[in-house]
């Protein structure tokens, strides 16, 4: 295991540790009571319920919207069309507007005008006194559609003869090319030279808790109170600039939230309605999703296509890679649009020492749902692709597929990597690691060589058992900076603000964490406040597994400023010299003794405002700080799976299943495994069970968990996780990397690995999910050893 | 007029001005249009009701409180006795603690336990989901009581055979003493003494606004949000502390106020069984105070006897003071005591050249309603007694009323006149102005000559009319310091969040004048947010006239702050040096031309947090700032009245009212003259109508608007106001002293004089309110010129 590097510099040797410690998690108690507030759980006295009227057809002009039996029907006090808000949902501003203007050609518009371009896009929405009577007249507005050719598939989609989204525009809205080395010349020499074809489904994170948002208007401020599960401070910024209001006058705050995976990010044009009309209505308005809402109306991912080929050496080394890719985003630009699409062809050399690579990413409209950045987004597609191409050229170049991947790896002989490719804006580079030295590691630890052999055993007895390999290279802690404060309060209790959110990953309990072992405080007695644009006035979020990084970055700061500030108070307080002071379980003390001595709660209480003011200092004992990083860091991984599947009925069981990460430095390995399990069920739906299916007519077809198939915890396999700690990222203070969505990341390819490695009938996985009928069709012709 | 001492250091010539204009209310748009939010405005889904049971007893023994029937009641969820809440309201601390430590002994305990002490005194809740049948179930609550003496005159309270309220305690539970020169020789060598006794009924600020709190619980973290018409940070900080709460877990909002006045100030009992029942039922708890509750459970106010004497050389010159104060505050020691004893015993010399001085005041327990600060304690009580005998002193001297004042007020030549006395814990020192001279300019301005000439001219005719003055001198600005930040929006509106609250006296207004000049911005653009212990973490408040001198001069600091940092981020925008920009019409230009510039609002856009932190700047336009400030300011001025008293039925017109006062710097001459009229108001009431009556037995008679009268719109008259700014106290950059007490202070002595002026019976008014009685039986039997 690693050294602790410079994480708690000024701390002795008989220091409390909570960094690296499976600390219990902050967040449980209030969500395991029953306590935690989720946004269906604000009521606000006097609330009226929206409803929203969506689009049944996926491409057609809209005539006509008749709300006059909806305005009429009982309880309702509001029916709002495109006719009232004339709006477009805004983008966050994340440097991409100046590279792709047209990308606002694109944007969604909060309520349908003229045309509908997908099954589910709002079309009005009716505001009533309970949700039932919302719902009922809903059903009372009248949409004339004249119908057009839906748009469906993006290689399709970029034809000739394809439909036009939007007149006068390419259905492809934005092209990114990426490229470094001379790829020609590499295929020119290849010794060997692999393809293929290669297919992620649409599906997506699909939340415990749908959407909602709940809006207070304070009608003699004019200002507007908002609730939801949402990223507080962009949505603050841009729903107050759809509005008209100033930011001050639009207080965000971030609920409990079911889950968030990336897709509860953004604006959504449901929020803008919402408080658009609780701003003229003067009383609060509640919206809660439905389930068969939130698979239509809230955000989809993953659909891509790969047409990937690489070139090899003799020896199998990789000499170049190239990829084109048709990123099927649905009907409008939306969230986090066109990073994804940035991400995906940057990281698709991923893991390995690629020369020279050639990437192309169409970003492309249809008739669907459009796209979010879904846990891992770009990574999973690119990996499962990238993964199945080397899979490919194992058998091709008769070398064993961990042993193409090793020689390909980049390793520490490597750093530093920076093939010249910027990634987000920022040069692609690989600081830290050795990722050939991890799968080796990987391997040992969870007896890969046992794997083979009982998979060897089995098949021998017949059964239709295989293992697959994935290995994965994420990026994370994008996003320049983030805020934090400390503040001690005369009780003892210690209060942190962070910009970051609780979105499930557990950063209230990593925050105490770090804030309690800077202060030799126990975590238990540290509150951890986010996601209200009032208490933290300024923070960037938790997305892009980024949290960790950079808020604990901040609070870490704030700490050791608190402490600062706690030691010169003391000093006064105590006559003494600063430098004579130490921190020692909370108290700074006079070094060498034990009982010239002060609390921080006693230092604190001592600093009240009318003191501390004729004292000439600031009152209270904290801190604040911003914590600046503009370097993403990049952990990497192994993902092994072993499948058994049955010949009669296609089903399958996942029999193994290991993934691991390198962490530089996990600050809780309890709650990193949590998110690398949780990660890795569900890359196991995006593997084999999830994908939201369309009819030609562009008629979605799962819209329930009928249709739209998880895995449950009878389909979940116990996972094993394995994680080395030897490459701490120099980037941060602890050289921790973000692990929020490793766990997800080579599922994809490993599993389909593993099917092809079962069943070896020369047939080829090449897209995910992977459907029970494929299984069932490639089973039950499978070649079986001893079979009857 | 004046000249504007450094209000606007850095502006120029052209600049536009507001500080000092009558800039129309910020507040008033909500007020007027329905949309302020008081306290009974917030309802929260799902909310209890609290009703109070109150002691029916002036003094007993309490045997035992049967809740038996109150928790069968219907919708009951909670019935609260002393036995749950085992607490003593905590008092402000604002230095006496350390002086009387007594003090302690003599707090008001949240519920009765073993004794009540007056009617009214809350001895159980009831906690129910509706207020009727809370109320209902209160009257169930069955309190057996064992009836003692009880105690109700301040002098007699102190006699051997009173009982104690307190066992094994005095009834006296602090004296304040304060002296200075050389009393005894100054009287043994006197020409003249004079002396009286002087009474000041119990009376007090009725606002049109009950008291209520609502208190909003949130489970999942264990804290308490609760809005009420108060104190901000001194309730978040003394209820938390009783309720255990960690500070920051205590959020405290002030709503609309329909009138504070002092008397809403500190923490009452109610509020902390409101906060407490939230917390253990886990919902919404609200209370709101009834008028019969407010009439004998918020706060009395003034009952006081003075035993004063002076001593006058032959020229009618004073040589020194003396007084003997019984202060009556009541059952126990509670909000802003001793504080205002301290002040009483230390303004009774007030605006005079008085050489030598010696006060005693006696805090004196009965069994009456605990009394608060209202608006201009002890000012309005020592004034009068102390003008009243100047009014005896010119009579028994043979000099006019006028002239022996003007013979002893402080004038240029006594500055600074420092005698050597604290007041709350601060040297007394007049140090800006002549009150001589003021006087004069009062009596010119008014015109006096001719009311002295037009009440001979009527008494002539058998009328009875009289004039009568009074001097005045406040203490204003008390109170270190205030808190204040200037936010710019990119919207360009601006956000000034301020420690002080709105509490009827037109802060917002004022806030936005000051940040509105410096910024050259109008004032409509600008936000005042204030009264929020989140959005406003640290702040002093508004009582003691001091939220336009300390919140202003903070605001002030903070404009001024947010202007170098416009000029430095405009200077590279506009590639300028900050030398060569000014500020014009709230746009920063470089100088000389008109083209090149920026509006604050563009630069406040351009640094939102991405783009600053990568310039690495700190985001937004704005800035925080502390205002300290450690010397009160002490307005003064002259009240003139004259009255004509109605021989047979004894009903009075009050036919001229003047009240004037140095204002050293009017920040909005409009909100100022309103501030003075509405305390002229509440001094007419004082003096003539409003008291609260008890019997033999310690029950109150005035529990309604029936027996407690109010002057009404009928009974105030047309308020002559005037002002001079001649003497800008040299403490703040406005120059400006508080002026929201003055028009209060002298109103009881100057009606007096008047009356005994009009009536010329040889009798004396030594007592306000003057009842209705005194006033007829007077007379009906006055001497009367050519009376029929």
């Amino acid at each position: 295991m690693s050294s602790t590097p410079g994480s708690s510099g000024g701390l002795g040797a008989s220091a409390k540790r909570y960094v690296g410690q499976s600390v219990r998690r902050r967040e449980d108690p209030r969500l395991l009571r029953g306590d935690a507030s989720f946004v269906d759980d604000v009521d606000l006295h006097g609330q009226l319920y929206m409803s929203v009227v969506r689009s049944t057809e996926a491409h057609a002009r809209l005539r006509a919207v008749d709300t006059s039996a909806a305005r009429r029907a009982q309880g309702v006090r509001m029916v709002i069309t495109g006719d009232d808000i004339d709006a477009l949902v805004p983008l966050e501003q994340i440097g991409y507007h100046e590279v792709y203007p047209q990308i606002d050609d694109y944007l969604h518009p909060v309520l349908a005008r003229d045309k509908v371009r997908y099954v589910g896009q709002p079309v009005a929405a009716v505001i009533a006194d309970t949700p039932y009577r919302a719902e009922d007249a809903a059903g009372l507005v009248e949409c004339d559609y004249d119908l057009l050719p839906p748009v469906l598939d993006p290689q399709q989609a970029m034809s000739d003869d394809a439909a036009l989204l939007f007149e006068g525009q390419s259905n492809e809205s934005v092209r990114i090319v990426k490229s470094y080395g001379d790829v020609e010349s590499a295929f020119a020499d290849a010794a060997h030279v692999v393809s293929g074809r290669y297919v992620v489904g649409r599906h997506s994170g699909v939340p415990m808790e749908t959407r909602g948002c709940v809006a207070d208007p304070d009608r003699g401020r004019k200002q507007l109170f908002m609730w939801g599960p949402v990223h507080t401070h962009d949505c603050q910024r841009l729903i107050a600039e759809v509005l008209g209001l100033p930011l001050g006058d639009l207080r965000m705050k971030h609920t409990d939230i079911g889950g968030s995976f990336g897709v509860k990010g953004g604006v959504f044009p449901e929020y803008i309605i919402v408080g658009w009309a609780a701003l003229r209505l003067g009383v609060p308005v509640k919206w809660t999703e439905d389930r068969l809402e939130h698979m239509v109306a809230t955000a989809h991912a993953r659909e891509q296509v790969h047409e990937m080929s690489a070139a090899f050496d003799a020896d199998g080394r990789i000499l170049a890679l190239r990829d084109e890719i048709w990123h099927n985003h649905g009907a409008y630009m939306r969230q986090a649009e066109p990073l994804v699409s940035d991400i995906t062809v940057g990281m698709v050399p991923g893991p390995y020492r690629v020369p020279a690579y050639d990437g192309v990413l169409h970003v492309v409209h249809s008739n669907k749902t459009p796209l979010s950045a879904y846990r891992a987004p770009g990574r999973y597609e690119g990996t499962f692709a990238r993964e199945r191409l080397f899979d490919e050229a194992a058998e091709a170049l008769g070398i064993s597929r961990v042993e193409i991947r090793r020689r390909n790896l980049l390793a520490e002989s490597d750093l530093p990597f920076m093939p010249g490719m910027d990634i987000c804006f920022e040069p692609y580079h690989f600081d830290s690691g050795d990722v050939a030295d991890h799968l080796d590691k990987a391997l040992v630890a969870t007896g890969y060589a046992a794997w083979e052999e009982e998979a060897a055993e089995l098949r021998e007895q017949g059964r239709l058992v295989g293992n697959g390999i994935g290995i994965l290279m994420d990026k994370a802690g994008l996003g320049l900076y983030e805020t934090g404060a400390v503040d001690v309060d005369a009780s003892g209790r210690i209060r942190v603000r962070t910009g970051a959110s609780s979105v499930g990953q557990g950063i209230e309990t990593v925050l105490a964490q770090i804030v309690g072992e800077e202060l030799q405080v126990d975590p238990e007695m540290i509150d951890v406040i986010h996601g209200d644009s009032e208490l933290v006035p300024e923070g960037v979020g938790s997305w892009s597994s980024r949290s960790t990084v950079l808020a604990g970055g901040a609070a870490r700061q704030a700490a050791l400023d608190t402490l600062v500030k706690a030691k010169r108070l003391a000093a006064d307080m105590l006559e003494a010299n600063v430098e004579d002071l130490v921190l020692e379980d909370g108290r700074i003390l006079v070094a060498g003794t034990s009982d010239r001595g002060l609390s921080l709660a006693e230092i604190a209480g001592r600093w009240d405002g009318w003191s501390a003011r004729l004292a000439g200092d600031e009152p209270g004992l904290g801190a604040e700080s911003v914590y600046l990083d503009n370097h993403m860091n990049y952990p990497y991984g192994v993902t092994l799976v072993q499948i058994e599947i049955d010949p009669t009925t296609g089903d399958h069981i996942l029999r193994r299943f290991m993934t691991s990460t390198e962490a530089g430095r996990a600050i809780n390995p309890m709650t990193t495994r949590g998110q690398v399990v949780g990660a890795a069920a569900q890359g196991i739906g995006g593997a084999l069970y999830e994908e939201f299916v369309y009819d030609d007519a562009g008629q979605p077809l799962a819209t329930s968990f009928l249709d739209y198939l998880l895995p449950t915890s009878q389909d979940v396999p116990d996972v094993e996780f394995f994680m080395t700690e030897d490459a701490p990222t120099p980037n941060n203070p602890f050289g921790a990397k973000g692990l929020g969505e490793v766990g997800l990341i080579a599922v994809g390819a490993a599993v389909a690995g593993a099917i092809d490695d079962a069943l070896r009938d020369g047939a080829r996985i090449t897209k995910v999910p992977v459907t029970p009928e494929t299984l069932w069709s490639r089973a039950s012709k499978a070649p079986r050893n001893g079979a009857v």
